[in-house]
């Protein structure tokens, strides 16, 4: 089979179709193995029908490599689609738990598969550049207040602020609000009642820059399609003034003609005149 | 009675604002049920009122029916209220606490029957088809964060995330944030500290992505709103540019006919001086 | 002192910002008596100055009713300025707990008596009616889930659904998502799966509808802003559209006069030739 | 070297870069103090590497200062970073506990020497006017409330409500929603029901607030780009009627022209007539 022939046997709706329903029958099937009942009874099965479909899913893999070369690394969709195949071939290989549990990441296969939800990654993808530098300075917020809370509370609070990993992951716990107060803030500022501050600016800070984080998103999605909207306005206005700009000259051309006639005729008449 | 003259009478404003009465005397009424010492002391006669009120209303819906056919059910309104009256006469007949309970959805129908409440529920619905795909990639993203947690933190913490189900009520929780580091998270990070990036990783996503939910009905509601406003800018200004332009080109055209007139003249002078 | 100069007295700048002062140091004095150890040394002192600030405040309030008589309670401002003031002299008669605590609602003057402030609170105010039929809508919402929840958790978990208040109170810690489900659900849930249902759907729905109040609001506010904004756009091209199509007309006039004025001088030496 | 040479080389590329790098590596250097264990290895040369930093930093401190004189105090920005680098001093000379801890605020200066986190700030500061009466007003509700809770729950509830001090952070912790019910609402509710009131009144107003500083921002924001928007749009619109206007004009000036020439030579020939 030639290569554009493979090609255009892959593209084909039902090769499509297919794969959507392999990825969720085997969706299921990988439900299906979180329960233990189940698993008694049918587990060498779905064992063997999840080899299978992986199977499928990697013979897909390589027709695809073979039908378009190197082109086909250059979307970053395939990429990821390859990625989430290769997670998914160590754990039929070997057997360490957490690969056995990425192997359900197959189902995002379904992210690039299905037009409308690559539609919708894709644009909440497109949000992020314009939220890239307030996430720089949400991490150098985060990175400073870690430092500070792990020299002044490391020592007596070290479940919370014990080391700086420890400090990151509280302090987004408390950004998300999360018993930031019950849990974490009240024993430190029973103990030291400036740490109130502390934590009060931290919230604050925090919690105005996910704000700003969230309305840039907002301004940005809106403005784009506001842009647009008013550039049709314009184009529009544009036409209408246009059209009606030259009925206008045709107008005022005609009138021109008609004069420039009239004064045609009084010099012939102003002509004839003088030789009379 | 003819089905028309049934059809006048039904839709007449006092029969309407009965209704709306009637549910509202019924869901105090349901409402007073939930009081034991009323209960002892009024119980009998607030199970008859009740059931008169479920007659009237099964009456109402009778009387519809027979007065609109088929064409009644059309309307997804209607099928609505017929379901709430439905459920209410489970109870009625039998004695399930839950149905007893579900009585109280008849307050429901005032959605239905006052108008206000009506549109408010259209507009509220009217966004769901904008959103419907990304609750779809929600879908997605539970499912296959289920599936990881199970098979990671089912035995330990099978209270969490002991089964499929059980791990989506608990990513549900994780998602309104609620006591998701104390409760959740926390314990099992003590157990293995990559675990929480799971956790944060499900965070981000999920609250990204319902965050993109809300700014999908938020940019639609407007772009509808403004894409209007634009509309009726646009009309106003083509109305006064055309206006103007009439003008213009009736003023033109006035000139244009004393300009042939002239012309006429000329050309009449020009012919008399001829034969001269 | 006649009723007009006593207005124009109470109008003036300086005892408009003496009675702000007086509203400040009265808030400070009655903050200051929260603290026990200043109330066992100034406690007498702080008591005696509280009720001459009243006693001016009183006074203030029956000179502007002798001022401006029945007018003065037309505006909502002034009823709520007089019901915040007789609210104080309760507790200074009697000497009831909650009375004595409500005296700091004097501070709520300056609400009406900072003009900022006044404005900032007529726009808060002013988003409220374009969302009063959405807390109607909420308010049954609340009212179903609370009998719902009564009827079917009210025995068994009597101090969050014991009674149709304190459901509604459950659920509107629920709509704030504090300890929803590590209090209130998954006790309730051990006790019956189904009840996750309950829950869920109420958080939703609830959300959703809060969620839609807030769009609500933005919508309306910058719906406003932007019609402002585009009716302003209007007029200015309509100005200049005007002024434009004026010296258009005001030239075509101009030439219509003078093929006019040639048509005048054709005729009269027409007119001159006939004699001729 | 002279002033002037001193400003060129301190605004070199290389020189603002070697800064940022500078910032970056003292970060990291200060970040890892907060490890007991590399401490007890290397904490000598890092404590050493880190008193060099703060020498460079001083050094540019100095230099600048003498570049620029006084002027170099006009910008807040440098304010700023003179306040963060003498903070750093302080604890090189003495060994306050928290003085070392604010030492990693020096990663702060990012914020002025990175351009574009600079422009995210300014834009972050930009919004606060616009929001600064509703963060007045919020102050005046957080007194008020205050105020009323420590007179009401203090003597029983003295952990939260003790002091005015405690309300307010009390406050704050209700305002974030941070178990508001499970730990503050409901123990003072089951002494008192009627604490209730106080609660779900201080929610709904305080986060109605807070929304509406977080809509003030977003409509802020919006508009300003909008009005840019329209601005441009009207003068694009302006620019192409003024064209078209200028066309217009000219063609019937040159019209005016023609008609005017056919009155002269008209003219003329009746002169020429008259003589006849």
């Amino acid at each position: 089979m030639s290569r554009i022939a493979l090609q255009r046997f892959l593209e084909k709706k039902i090769i499509q179709n297919s794969i959507i329903g392999l990825i969720l029958f085997n969706s299921v099937i990988i439900g299906l193995e979180t329960s233990p009942t189940i698993m008694s009874q049918f587990g060498f099965i779905i064992d063997q029908i999840d080899l299978l479909i992986l199977g499928l899913f990697v013979l897909e893999l390589i027709l695809k490599i073979y039908a378009y070369r190197l082109a086909f690394f250059k979307s970053a969709w395939n990429i990821f689609d390859t990625s989430v195949i290769l997670i998914s071939v160590i754990p039929a290989a070997g057997s360490f738990a957490v690969f056995r549990a990425l192997r359900i990441l197959r189902t995002l296969r379904l992210l690039k598969n299905v037009p409308k939800l690559k539609i919708i990654i894709e644009s909440l993808l497109h949000s992020v550049p314009s939220i890239g530098w307030i996430m720089v300075l949400l991490a150098i917020i985060f990175y400073v207040f870690a430092v500070i809370g792990t020299n002044l509370f490391g020592i007596e609070f070290s479940t919370y602020f014990g080391s700086l990993t420890k400090s990151i992951f509280t302090l987004f716990q408390i950004m998300t609000l999360e018993s930031w107060s019950s849990d974490i803030a009240r024993p430190i500022i029973a103990l030291n009642p400036f740490a109130a501050i502390y934590f009060v600016i931290f919230i604050l800070i925090a919690t105005y820059t996910t704000l700003n984080i969230f309305i840039a998103i907002v301004v940005n999605t809106m403005n784009e399609l506001h842009h647009a909207d008013m550039l049709r306005e314009e184009q529009e206005i544009r036409k209408m003034v246009k059209s009606e700009h030259e009925q206008l000259m045709e107008q005022i051309s005609y009138l021109t003609d008609e004069v420039r006639a009239l004064k045609e005729i009084h010099l012939d008449s102003d002509k004839k005149e003088i030789p009379t």
